[in-house]
């Protein structure tokens, strides 16, 4: 390609500082080098995650920087030993790398690799420690290892997983982070059994592949908790199949839940980010056997809490990242699963915008109809 | 027998208030009723639950009682409709019931039968409410279902494991509550693999039950902390092949073993009912598996808490009661074990005493030097 080894200039939505509109820069991206990946980004979406580190309440957040982690592109150029993609190829970034070396991928036992961490926790990239992006030469920072709001982003060959190129990427862009998100947190984080009871604490993207996991799941009840009682309609059609609104009781959430399932939930699924609701998630388990599991990212420096009794008697607190998926190699079988129908990624898609309108999508994040905003980023 | 249907008059060590010492009492011993079950007690040890409800901290406690939880003895005579037990047998009572016919017993995931709790609860029958132990017509009430700080006491038959008549209830008294909880929260709780390293945090019965448990699961490291260096020495004969006293280090505890183990433990095991080390215990658990079970009884009212990055990325936070032991089914097979040679109990015995010396088995409970203190009830 007349591109490859070349820097490219190109448009991305810088965010300067926190809690400032991102400004759409031109911004100069470095060629890969050895174990690098560039990748044209045709569509990215928002999650709360983006918004979270824009705000500034992050305080691992790094500006200037270029947010966002969750897109589909083509691979436009490889570095050096690169060996798994090449130019042309259909990828999803993914925040969480998988390397299929360290101790965390040969455990067996979790997803979450540890190669790249240390790099792409500080915003740069692992060879040289620094960054691919830059304007007239200062350097932006990368975001999660991942960068997706340009339109060409430098991931680490870890980090990119190649898809069925007949899959359409302005809808499995999804599948970078949200909707693996709530379904692995049902089948391999709390691994639910059919006719299980499960209660799902916040009805936004993360909560509905939660229920769409537990229906697929052949849970018996599936408890959508919210808030905002819009929300419920729409979520009938991810599997919901009762709902419960805070601000309609008086008792703590837990015992109207406790009350409602003669005991309690087998498995609930704390998907806001809010300390007090993953106790309530936790306590609305039932005794001896109820798992409660985090999938909710809370702010920086907020801790859980409960009683030791609620685990002495039975109960189990976990967390998933992710969804406990291996990104490289599971991705491509989830976009496989789009494909035959047996999951739904359009349905999550509510709004459409182009790469200059990213200020707006933001602010879509934050109303309540609004599930994922997929972009346009070659606009 | 000629004390059939009839009271009995006995001893027992009554305690009439909290924190002021027992008191050996003539105690009349009502007959069983339906599903109820009269049990001489020929040995008892003595428990930290028991102190724990005499210091009178424990806001559900009530007195006058009879306290006693870990006990051997033989059964005097049983009510209507009891089918599993006779007079004669060889039994040990259980704090934890075991109905097989409730929710939780038929659930296949836990220990914890409901079946008596609301009345061992509030230290009474569930027949009529009432407690079968008086002094010259006062009522004193019973403790955990148990209380085998009496010559005979009255259990539902739910509550007592019948046990092979030839193991020695001068041993086996202790297969009550301690060693079966150290054991069980390594096998069924944790289900501990070959290879894994194991932290144990408290050095007393239940905590080296855990190392006893650990070592047969063939863990690779078993790692002992306790803030009192002599306990390390006796912890070898039980499996622990490390020890750490946190007292020897500037660093927080779960930073030591984690920089000790090349990221953290596969296990950990909270043996003292203390919440900050319930903290420390989970946060030196390795990321991705890292699963930390609290085995301790904490008091009353106090809290546990983590910032829940530990277990978004990947650590499990759970507890066990009885070691997940369902008790009249697999306390038998404990005594059998005993009886193979394949666990320990008499190693736990450090001291011997007798009911009149009931007083002095609560303040050897609180010296290091004692493990379990076994009492001749008898005499």
């Amino acid at each position: 390609m007349a591109t490859q080894g070349q820097v490219i200039t190109c448009r991305a939505a810088v965010a300067w500082e926190a809690n400032k509109p991102l400004v759409i820069e031109e911004v100069q991206v470095a060629p890969p080098q050895a174990g690098e990946v560039r990748v044209k980004i045709l569509f990215t979406a928002l999650c709360h995650t983006d918004a979270y580190t824009w705000s500034g309440k992050d305080p691992e957040g790094l500006f200037p920087c270029i947010l966002g982690h969750e897109a589909a592109g083509i691979v436009e150029s490889v570095g050096e030993g690169v060996t798994e993609v090449q130019p042309g190829d259909h990828v999803i970034p993914c925040y969480q790398a998988e390397c299929r070396e360290c101790k965390f991928c040969k455990s067996g036992k979790t997803n979450l690799c540890g190669k790249v961490r240390a790099a792409t926790g500080v915003g740069v990239m692992m060879n040289d420690r620094k960054s691919r992006f830059s304007i007239n030469g200062k350097p932006i920072y990368h975001f999660m290892g991942t960068s997706t709001f340009s339109q060409y982003t430098v991931v680490h060959d870890v980090s990119v997983a190649k898809i069925d190129p007949k899959a359409p990427l302005e809808k499995v862009c999804l599948l970078g982070c949200g909707v693996p998100t709530g379904l692995g947190a049902v089948w391999n984080t709390a691994k639910v059994e059919a006719g299980s009871i499960v209660a799902i604490f916040g009805l936004g993207t993360v909560g509905l592949a939660v229920a769409e996991g537990a229906k697929a799941a052949s849970a018996s009840r599936i408890i959508g908790i919210d808030i905002d009682s819009n929300k419920f309609d729409r979520a009938k059609g991810f599997g919901v199949t009762e709902f419960v609104n805070p601000k309609d009781h008086d008792k703590p959430i837990q015992q109207v839940l406790v009350d409602l399932t003669d005991g309690g939930v087998d498995y609930s699924f704390e998907c806001i980010g809010n300390v007090s609701v993953m106790r309530a998630a936790l306590e609305c388990c039932h005794k001896g056997w109820g798992t409660s599991v985090i999938v909710g990212v809370a702010a920086s420096g907020q801790e859980i809490s409960t009683r030791p009794f609620q685990l002495v008697t039975g109960r189990v607190w976990k967390g998933t990242a992710f969804g406990g998926f291996k990104s490289r190699s599971q991705v491509p079988m989830l976009v496989d699963k789009y494909m035959k129908k047996e999951i739904k990624v359009d349905e999550y898609i509510t709004h459409n915008l182009t790469l200059p309108e990213m200020n707006k999508a933001f602010d879509l994040l934050h109303e309540g109809s609004c599930l994922r905003c997929v972009l346009d980023m070659q606009v």
